[in-house]
């Protein structure tokens, strides 16, 4: 063993969002930190969008695909599953069948905890639970539908010496709100505008808090407008009333009645923003031009937030900056990549230059 | 716009590996730094791994499929893509049909060139390109074999105004190398060992640069032995002549004749490491453990450098310190994950809590 030698490097090293935004999460030192050094996600400019809207604004994306399984969900897991340990519980449980189910998996296996997901039969392709299975989850299919399944894990989790962490665990918003603290700390302070996709509603309330908590301490010295964006077919919030059947190919925001619909009001109504409804085009448009154009691919739901700032982009005020959250890898959904990219690939070639070089236009 | 206040924070924001790293990189300050924020990718300890190991060794991973695109790729293709815009070329071409592919298309797009992709026709599935046809690539099929689709690269890129990003591109290794130095600055030291997958040869030889590098800057006071792993199905080095076909299910390593054998071996002599080949089997174990006990989802050629690490624990010093290099996300290959996870799924339970809570052990 080398003798270890100190680092003239002034840079320092990300330990999680933890141990890095301790002072503002309720975890003491007794507090077991379960962590796979999630957070810390490239805030990147995106330049050919600022460009459409154009009024010297600057444009940034929220990179949340880029926590360790694949969406922000790993900000909230990270303190749902630590606290579920420093409780002594043995094992979590949530009703998902996505990025939720694959996030308690991964955090609560870390952490040596059993995680078990309840999802209703025959409503989710094997495909989508992959990630959740590999992690090591038990999963559990009932006959019945989803509602159901939210309801057998609250009852299960009030019985049993089991944690839900499904959205209603009150420490997964906690984490969530790291993301703000990122934000500013990466820009120097808050944006102008703040452009989030808005399925449960839960990252628009825990930015919010985020953000409310670092202007108290005088981290920043503005608050953004909160800017939501639903789903066409799943824009409960827009539409005043829960959607009974909500429809999008952006399955990760295909909600029709948010867990957190009376916060992420509030936010919007405090903050002087607004939701906003983006059609499934939309989404698809913004999804191909983030990766088209800015080498950024992401769940189609997190091209949410960039399609409605390209929406609303008459209303942006000069030289603004703006921060689009984009929640999830685009890794999640090959199927949306396979078959929505309008990209072609010609067959046949003969494999000779001059005919390579043909069909590269020269 | 709000008065851009001052941050207290300490923490330095990261701004990519060109930024980071500009004094050991052949970048001038007239440099087009074409980026995604590559790099700074987590170095997670793995508890379990290091307890099946003993001897009060430590063990992280090097998660490198936290970049970007999904795997250590952006590194070499941030300064490829710089170096080539620097140049003056509007277009860069590989014969890829997976990593490199999606790293060339969009380190390209995001730097306003554009990206040519050549496959031979017929040899791969569409699902592995969609994530370069996602970011704008145009891919080629020619009508012959691999070896051909390379060929006609080097021949197309001497000939036209197109820059060769495949391996043989210099600017990848150096780009690459910057991973050692994320390693060495988390740890205060380069590890006693540097366990890596072994394919083409190129990231062991530039894991190698990069730690000799910082030695000699006195950033570090040892090197590593480099302990470099390929399938055994695809085992070039170890057989001592290229093979003909090789065969694993890690397609990310399976090459039969390494572009950079002999730098790979020099590594190997130099550092007194060695090469070893590790089964299928051994990659797949080595693979699951990661996800249910660790919490982290990689692909299966990255998890080739734990089974290797594994499968020579016997060698391991009291002690030691060592990294396992995970070059590639788990989310790159769905496939394997649902074919390969041991974990089941339970169906037809009961809706009530007396079944579900049965089901789960109580």
């Amino acid at each position: 063993m080398g003798q270890t030698h100190p680092n003239s490097s002034a840079r320092s090293i990300w330990k999680g969002l933890i141990e890095t935004y301790r002072a503002y999460l309720p975890v003491t030192e007794n507090t077991p930190v379960v962590t796979l050094l999630e957070g810390n996600t490239p805030l990147i400019p995106v330049p050919a969008i600022a460009a459409q809207i154009g009024k010297q604004v600057q444009v940034w994306v929220k990179y949340d695909g880029l926590n360790p399984t694949g969406s922000f969900k790993d900000r909230g897991m990270t303190m749902a599953v630590s606290k579920a340990k420093e409780e002594g519980s043995k094992a979590v449980i949530c009703a998902s069948t996505g990025n939720t189910s694959a996030a308690a998996a991964a955090y609560a296996k870390r952490g040596g905890l059993k995680a078990f997901v309840i999802i209703p039969e025959g409503y989710v392709a094997l495909g989508k639970l992959a990630q959740a299975l590999l992690y090591g989850a038990e999963v559990l299919a009932i006959k019945d539908n989803f509602d159901q399944a939210l309801a057998i894990v609250r009852e299960v989790s009030e019985k049993y010496p089991v944690t839900l962490v499904n959205s209603v665990n009150p420490y997964r918003l906690q984490g969530q709100k790291t993301a703000a603290f990122e934000v500013v700390d990466a820009l120097g302070d808050a944006p102008d505008w703040l452009c989030i996709p808005v399925g449960n509603a839960g990252n628009i309330t825990a930015y919010w808090m985020g953000f409310c908590e670092y202007h108290q301490e005088k981290k920043c010295s503005q608050l953004p407008k909160m800017m939501g964006f639903q789903a066409a077919g799943a824009a409960p919030i827009l539409a005043g009333h829960p959607i009974e059947h909500p429809e999008t190919l952006a399955t990760a925001i295909r909600i029709g009645n948010p867990a957190s619909w009376d916060r992420a009001v509030a936010a919007q109504e405090a903050s002087g923003g607004q939701f906003q409804a983006v059609t499934d085009e939309d989404i698809l448009n913004a999804y191909r031009l983030l990766a088209s154009e800015e080498g950024i691919f992401c769940e189609p739901a997190s091209a949410a937030s960039v399609a409605g700032l390209l929406k609303v982009k008459d209303q942006v005020p000069e030289g603004a900056k703006i921060v689009c959250v984009l929640t999830g890898n685009g890794l999640k959904d090959p199927d949306t990549a396979i078959n929505h990219s309008q990209n072609p690939c010609h067959q046949g070639i003969e494999p000779d230059l001059k005919s390579v070089a043909a069909a590269m236009g020269f």
